[in-house]
């Protein structure tokens, strides 16, 4: 292991170079030999893990249940949706030979599996009573960009779930599609500690294939806004050339309606980019992969007490449900396991040295803001419990103050320009037109990123045209 | 759904058909539009998942961290272990285009990850204080298989856990191989209640670059073993060419010596062909998706009541942490539910009746032996527990028994050729020469599977050349 694993740059100077240095070193990930191609170790996957860990079941209490489709799609059936094709197939890596052997028809590796599903499920739903039908899988997707890659953010490959539901109504596709912005609205506020806008995208920048879609954007520090989760209502766009029908209480024969809605590793990126300080990345304590860390402090070899001294308290904090490491590693000082620690992001350090022993306590430090206390061993446990729950909170509100911020309602032009270089940004008035969209974006940075379910008022007159405002857009740039 | 869903072929008349049935109309699978590749529908999937419940917890508890690697691997890195290399490539799918555009270099879809894994290990391990060093992953594996496919047996795609280890001395990996088939035998016999034999593959059968190889082997009804898992002792074959490589103790550079172990969603088809009957599939309670499945017997309008205690009763079962299903469509009749669920293979069924109610009583039906007993409503909790207790044990017992009764200690050529055309595997002395298991080969079906750890004292003369036996092995016809 590398003894320089500090960060080398403050985030607000460099974020690009910040990121990059922060996820190798706090190894959640390091590329591979394949161009846009991470490798997600022990301490990112971690964090997938958890999130899972998280969502499934509430998945499954809702009812979805886990499938796993193929991997390769044949290129006629991904071709089907002509919108959904044109869509994908730029960024899609095909399989053309088996062994020595090329194959009659190219295969695609999914970049989403909605024309696989489909193709099943209109197998498998006759009648009215079969619907809704919910099914998900977790699984691997490839969309060979051509933009640079950035570990986690955009990555050729990633992980995902990604939920595909049929409805008898449109009524109950419409419900299900707000069911799952509500749900990655949870994962993104209340396990990841991050705030964020929950909206609707304009019909620029919906799903390939969708009649709209739902998803959720966070602010990240550089004023760059990080979709963190989409959910569409596919309308009966599928279901009509995938042949996904049923037969009503009617007894007539009807297409069904669906939904689709997914999140990704792309999540992980998120949690650092938001979180992180120029130390290195901040975890939050519910999906950290080591909530605490215990740092003997050793001054001489006759302190092999302390060793087992904190091998003790990390066996009783892990019986109480604690995730916990002991670095007792003799070939590196205390400092240099702190600084290595910080650079990961561990929430919580606990210093243990032959005075602490003495007295009977523990030196606590919170990776969020320094602070340190000195806590009795007898109330150890729930200092911590303590401490844990209030890094998380306080993570949310720290990113919380910063969004309202640095969120602006502009009228005009130049204002939402001044906000953008502010790295905010900006709320402004719109028609609702696609070509007054097209128009700004020639004029400033950025795009539209969401509609926001809380309108809070609309007024005013269109940036662009002028012409009454029918909604609420935020604008801003973006990952 | 169809109305059609029983079994229409007796398992030992034709298994290979009777497999087939059971797999589409249980519902764990079902062909995909791609050839080769299969969906796994929630039946099937579950059970996978539980098998990863299991697993994962004893895996992360031994010292293993759970990675994520690439899904494509460079042809040039997969070339690097020539042995490895001629051993795969034949069943590779290759990736040559992403878009529009050519790949400068072909890409595999991972037939396994050694390859991918070692280029980084050798980029993190530097110390022996790195050491063991124990990676897992949950993955996705294709494998072009030329052979005629079969769901979960022989999919050109199936799902995996793969760990790659690395030691400083052969000790350290000849243990860990050790640990990984023993952690399979475990999976095998207590979790899917199937018995094993558990040895080393003779070396014309180990993996490919593999110093040896450790197996199970389960006998399956049609006398065929079924390899359900395989450890590798890689030696220092791979980290040398791929440059696995620390400084020890002694200052000086040393090559690691490295494992793989591994078992797949191939364990699913296993189960299914190992448990199954006529009517279907039986499911080993621990990892049955639906472990109850409760249907109300009712008779007229009026009785709409018998659903609503079914109901109470699912609620109060799921409470006491068991998986229930109730099945109160009302447009099939209790006949067709019985024959649903027992294709399924769900252990237990649970009617109720007007009568039922009446006397506080509930009708309990095993799946595995059709045994019905009526329980009163206040003990049901604890015989239900009994009951699946019961119905593990009893379906190891069935297997192992008959797995005892068709293993044969065979001394001639006649003897085995009999024993093979009777359903059955034979115990075989062996000179331990490769001509020799090729020259039998010929003479006989089937071919070595294992040499058990087990070996009950050798004697006897080479089966083949007469020479003085080396071990006993087991021969087989396979899966």
């Amino acid at each position: 292991m590398s003894e320089d694993l500090g960060i080398t740059v403050k985030r607000d100077d460099d974020i690009s170079e910040w990121y990059q240095q922060v996820v190798l070193r706090a190894e959640f990930a390091d590329y591979s030999p394949v161009k846009g191609l991470i490798v997600m170790r022990w301490w990112g996957n971690s964090i997938w893990e958890a999130i899972r860990g998280f969502w499934d079941p509430i998945m499954r209490n809702h009812g979805l249940k886990n499938h796993y489709f193929p991997l390769l799609i044949p290129e006629s059936l991904l071709k089907r949706e002509a919108e959904h094709f044109e869509g994908f197939t730029p960024e899609v890596a095909w399989v053309t030979h088996a062994g020595e052997n090329k194959l009659e028809e190219k295969l695609a590796i999914r970049p989403t599996s909605e024309t696989i599903m489909y193709e099943m499920f209109s197998k498998w739903i006759k009648s009215y009573r079969d619907l809704p039908f919910l099914v998900n899988q977790w699984a691997n997707i490839m969309r060979w960009e051509t933009k640079m890659t950035k570990p986690f953010l955009r990555s050729r490959e990633f992980l995902w779930h990604e939920a595909h539901t049929v409805h008898k109504d449109k009524e109950g596709a419409d419900e299900e599609t707000k069911w799952g912005i509500d749900g990655y609205e949870k994962i993104s506020e209340e396990l990841l500690a991050i705030p964020v806008i929950k909206g609707k995208k304009t019909n620029s920048d919906k799903f390939a294939g969708a009649d709209y879609t739902y998803a959720i954007e966070a602010l990240m520090p550089d004023g760059k806004a990080l979709q963190m989760g989409t959910s569409h209502m596919l309308g009966q766009n599928f279901s009509k050339p995938y042949d996904v029908k049923f037969m009503g209480k009617d007894e007539k024969w009807h297409y069904a309606w669906q939904t689709s809605y997914g999140t990704s590793t792309r999540l992980i990126g998120g949690l650092i980019l938001a979180h992180g300080d120029d130390k290195g990345a901040i975890i939050p304590p519910k999906v950290a992969p080591v909530q605490i860390v215990i740092i003997p402090i050793v001054f001489k070899e006759t302190d092999k007490n302390i060793i087992k001294k904190a091998e003790e308290l990390k066996e009783k904090l892990v019986n109480h449900g604690f995730r916990v490491e002991v670095d007792s590693r003799d070939e590196y000082t205390a400092g240099w396991k702190f600084n290595h620690w910080e650079v990961k992001g561990v929430p919580l350090r606990l210093e243990i040295g032959p005075r602490d022993i003495k007295e009977g306590k523990v030196v606590v430090v919170r990776r969020d803001n320094g602070e340190k206390s000195s806590v009795k061993n007898i109330y150890i446990e729930q200092a911590i419990r303590d401490e844990l729950d209030d890094i998380q909170i306080a993570l949310f509100n720290k990113l919380k103050e910063n969004m309202d911020k640095n969120t602006v309602e502009t009228k005009n032009v130049d204002e939402l320009k001044k906000a953008l270089t502010q790295k905010k940004w900006a709320i402004i008035p719109h028609c609702s037109q696609e070509t007054c969209e097209e128009e700004l974006s020639k004029k400033v940075e950025g795009g539209p990123r969401v509609i926001p379910f809380d309108q809070n008022g609309v007024s005013g007159r269109c940036i662009n045209c002028a012409s009454n405002a029918k909604y609420s857009l935020y604008w801003g740039r973006s990952y």
